[in-house]
């Protein structure tokens, strides 16, 4: 097997190199201004190794990533209840599409397009004031990361509050089919909190080390999710982790990863590793254009895929 | 490790009980005559050992799974290139689908719907005759499967060729926008024909075995492709692989699959072994209803997903 | 010519014994409890004569027949600018689409559908607050009726408001494109109150006269908007008044109509006469049964269409 | 009213100044031939008037103003049974869209999209060969147009059929459907030969005379169709006649028109008058620029408008 921390390194130096970027997210102003030369990554093994280079401890608005630990939650409170609620197929669109809601009478595809999450999202509020959800939200995460320092970036969550009109006409309209339990504005307030979430790429890998560890987490031997529900929690974020760039980065990637606008990425190698990468700049599906291209890199030098040697 | 015999066996078992039986495809009227009862399965393991139960010799008609047989003559003949005519990502649609087609201007989102295995027909086809085509798809399958025996069946193929004006209307409206170089009708004679090689599962699983094993073919030695494209097209059957149904399989099964309406599915466990189940009726996505129940089984019972331990 | 009054008289009997009554709208609660046995008639000629028969003068929840009056208010107010947000093409979709928007980035298609006339009360807001915007509909209104009394159901207005998460959708979706200036719950606060005006019969035939008598009010000798207006708006509810059965209204009418939920529809024969019907129950596209029915038989009997003699 | 002859000769002038010219169908190379500098017109009035301006004489592809003729033949041949197989809606797509085709199970929207005029032709066809068919259709406008001179233009037609896969998936598809009772070849041919007739504008003019005359054919007092039914193809045209322009159309013109992709449209002043107007030059739906340009300077020059004075 080929040195981890090598591949990291050299890694981190190639995308310091790269001559693309990537594009920001625009449509939320907080994440525009964001610097797009930053890059970071860290890789936190199954043996108890953590490997970090470039930015990896800089802070960075996990956005869509949350959708894994919101997921993990609901699953928590209602298990298998939750299907009845939203699918589990890739859409075939874009994140923020409501096309398909339209054709599908009000049942997001998956719990990872932006639909999916609020339908989440209104599932972890369960009666309880927007704070309280935000609140065992926040809980959870810092858990998962043994680290009491996790924040929301209130600024991030005014931002996307205040611009963010397709999340509202999604949540609306999966409302007018029954398909949302609490009033619009509180499963969005609850939504724009958890993407608001600011994470370092060691926190992230970190937190998401579970999945990779058959839904243990090695270092206290307490249990996340069964063996079964984190295998198929991977499923979902290899088959929809990416928006409609999921099976590009399958084909690329070859593991189960979840994007977020914000550039950052947490991807799985079961058994193995958990992965955190983050760089501002995304391409075209709205991914993290170099948190790709590194991912790539790092399967394909360590020859980690979940689809073969 | 559990013991394979005894699992397959016991599925098998399991599987005759069965009540649910699903319902044959009535599309084609040649395959809405067969027997719902049949129910056949084949293990083939990277250490050599063949497992059947079942009606794992009775040949039926592979449809859809000769999409990935046909993928692999294409991509050997013209590489990557082959990406600039087909997607990689899921669809979100149905087998069948032209709505898609409308939106992507003619581009197909991935090789395994229909309209994306029309394109790779096209490839096949290179300029040659529609039968010189279709011999060497038949080579092909033959060598995979180290059995001369394999043959097309000219009644299944007549079949879906009389009744096939969905296929027609694919194939037509791609090459309005010069996405199919030969005439319609010479591309849909390859389809249809591919569509009727008839198998058994014991065949199936042999044919199958190189994505298993990184590409290699055991018994000779041979190289089929290189282990990247292994994994790629395995990447591939577990993205696309069941149609709208391929996010259901990924998270009830968690393996690269690849079904055909004939009732047959091939799956793979990179590294492990290659699996072909059979029975005849179906479920509502068009997905052999007791092939899937029967996979999730056998995953369950071996440990087998590639999505962790 | 044939006998008006005699006409009238007939289709009002007719209407009382058709068995067929169609269904209410069952999405605004308040709605749902009319009884489906009433049918209301008056037809206002250019001559001066309003013939009524059966309930004309039994008040009803106007619904989407409001929209001809603030497409006028907004076309008096920005004129052709209003073109720039909303186009004048049939939706192809059903009255409250979403489709639509997302392929044309948030421009709806026409003023009729929901989605258009969200813009159009958006116009029609101008800024004021909401309650001044609903006073200046209401006596607009009022004014083209010639009647003081008439007044917006506020318990209707409370039902739709508390139920309509789909026009909220609308509403949020298209502020995501910019299309709306207003915050989303001002502009829908408008478009509840418009389509909560409570009318009769013979005082929508009076407020639509002007459309028949080339944009002219007669009874005081002002004019409401040109010639060349009254024909446009003419046009628009011919081709978009009836939703996804324009075609089938102008196919079997002939003349231009704007249907409401309420069961109530105006309809006008250019140069002759305005035509008010109301009946509760609704066909499979959302317009009035027994008011179609109607209007069918009265443009047969006095030889009324546009489209020839 | 105005002088007739002195506002279509201005119209000509201007026409023949008017810097603006579209551009020429594309997608059959026979017609990218043309020059964009001609423009004709011609009025045929109820009074027995016929003016004539500029090419009014030039022979040109009637493409899609044939469907007006095949639907009166169809309508002729099986009655209102057509709209068991055919919708009477305006479409919202384009006249190739084969989206709407698969949300509405193989039953096109109207008889003046392409697919719902392949369904047409299929009506048309009545188990006999296709040069029968194409026989009576050039036989029936001949008759119309009192002129046995009118031809059709092979060579068009042969650039159509090579050329014309789009329609041949559309033809393909409603077969799937069961909406197609010949072969897909032979319902094509018809098809593409009836789009391929060539007539001048004054030909186009008498032959639609009939539309704008209750039904009747003057100059031999033999009746085309009944009074209903000429009403009834003038609301198909001012609702569907020009694709997904005939909103605007309406708006613009305010008269029933149907036109072709060779730059012909036929308008009908129902009781006054028939209109072929003809120039190369498409706008961005498809329709003919200056003709559309020329019939709304006519309609406002004449005072002619179906929806008021």
């Amino acid at each position: 097997m080929p040195d981890l921390t090598e591949a990291v390194s050299e890694i981190a130096d190639a995308m310091a190199r790269e001559q693309r970027r990537g594009t920001v997210a625009s449509y939320i102003p907080e994440l525009a201004k964001v610097d797009l030369d930053q890059f970071g990554i860290t890789v936190s093994t199954l043996d108890g190794d953590i490997c970090c280079a470039g930015d990896a401890d800089v802070p960075f608005s996990i956005q869509s990533v949350s959708k894994v630990f919101t997921l993990t939650l609901a699953l928590g409170s209602i298990g298998d209840a939750l299907w009845h609620r939203v699918g589990r197929e890739p859409s075939g669109n874009s994140f923020n599409s409501i096309v398909q809601l339209e054709h599908e009478k009000g049942l997001p595809r998956n719990p990872f397009i932006n639909a999916g999450a609020l339908v989440v999202s209104d599932v972890v509020l369960a009666g309880h004031p927007p704070r309280v959800a935000i609140g065992s939200i926040l809980r959870f995460i810092r858990w998962l990361a043994d680290d009491e320092d996790i924040a929301i970036d209130e600024t991030v969550a005014r931002s996307e509050a205040a611009t963010g009109f397709r999340n509202m006409a999604l949540a609306a309209y999966m409302k007018s089919f029954g398909n949302l339990v609490h009033p619009v504005e509180m499963t969005l307030g609850v939504y724009v909190h958890q993407c608001a979430v600011a994470m370092t790429c060691r926190q992230l890998a970190t937190a998401g080390h579970f999945l990779a560890d058959g839904g243990g987490r090695s270092s206290t031997g307490h249990r996340v999710v069964s063996p079964e529900r984190a295998r198929r929690i991977n499923a979902l974020m290899l088959t929809c982790g990416h928006y409609d760039g999921s099976g590009d980065f399958a084909f690329r990637v070859g593991l189960p990863g979840k994007s977020g606008v914000g550039g950052g990425i947490l991807a799985i190698v079961p058994g193995r590793a958990s992965v955190a990468v983050w760089s501002p700049g995304l391409n075209q599906h709205g991914n993290s254009l170099l948190g790709t291209l590194a991912l790539e890199r790092l399967a394909k030098a360590m020859g980690w895929s979940v689809f073969g040697p």
